[in-house]
């Protein structure tokens, strides 16, 4: 079983942070949620709460298998911590299966990981996925390698579904 | 690939309701949801909204593989339709699954079928869960028979997986 990271902050999708959280602990792994501090309580966009357990500066990558990253307005606060880009670029640079939803693009667009990568995201931002270098569709579900994106809530079956895939492939199960 | 029928009504727990409804989908079955009158929108606690596609009356049980009731405050609104507490009990009679989470079983009490049954719930209706005549314990998941029930949204990633085992070993799979 793996250690999986969710990077998270104020106001992320409820359910684009729960569902993912709750489906990969049913498949025995760990999830745990990191922030700018550790110990700080956070509520949805919808209100539902969740807190940090980790400080990004305390996160040791080689102890994790996978990085999640939820949509609502949360990765607009993330984006803006260097700690979380490093983050994200050592696991992509480490092949580690990353998941993003809906919004979560804006994080990877700061971690300069797009350019010539096969995307989506919640049409939104799809202008600045493109400008980022990002070969954007609206599909459920796009597989890049280890970058797994999707669009919006409606998709979360089929984005778990094809996360769950590309993990247990990097786990070699 | 089957059919599940989820009864909803206002303020039911959101993750509670919409975990158990992407995770069946993931699986490839069709989730209906259900009230007293059909395109009827609702907020869950947090306020996530969700919205009927089929009134309790035109609900046609052979249809149906299993059964599914969200906790929150939706069960103290649920339990007072005549036509859902039927609803339950020919699930019941016909050993489909039915999966109840939370304050949940106050529709089974309702529709009288906890009578010498195993069963948990949100700890908070434990004494209405034994003057109903179940045998209450408080744990994560507790199956009897057809009848799979939780305590809360911590409990959601076990609690699926059985409910998932059940469903699997109705439908021969």
């Amino acid at each position: 079983m793996a250690k999986i990271l969710m990077v998270i902050d104020d106001l992320a999708e409820d359910l684009e942070l729960y569902y993912p959280y709750y489906r990969l602990m049913e498949d025995g792994h760990e999830v745990i949620m990191a922030a700018n501090k550790k110990g700080m309580d956070f509520k949805g966009k919808y209100g539902v709460p969740y807190s940090s357990t980790m400080s990004y500066d305390e996160v040791n990558i080689d102890e994790f298998s996978g990085l999640l990253i939820p949509g609502g307005w949360a990765p607009d606060k993330i984006r803006r911590y260097e700690a979380v880009l490093d983050i994200v670029r050592k696991f992509d640079e480490q092949k580690k299966p990353i998941g993003q939803i809906c919004h979560a693009g804006w994080v990877a667009i700061s971690a300069d990981i797009l350019r010539g990568r096969n995307v989506t995201s919640t049409p939104g931002i799809k202008d600045d996925m493109i400008n980022a270098g990002s070969n954007w569709s609206n599909m459920p579900v796009i597989v890049d390698e280890n970058l797994v994106s999707s669009r919006w809530p409606k998709d979360l079956p089929e984005y778990m579904k094809v996360y769950i895939e590309v993990l247990n492939k990097f786990l070699g199960k």
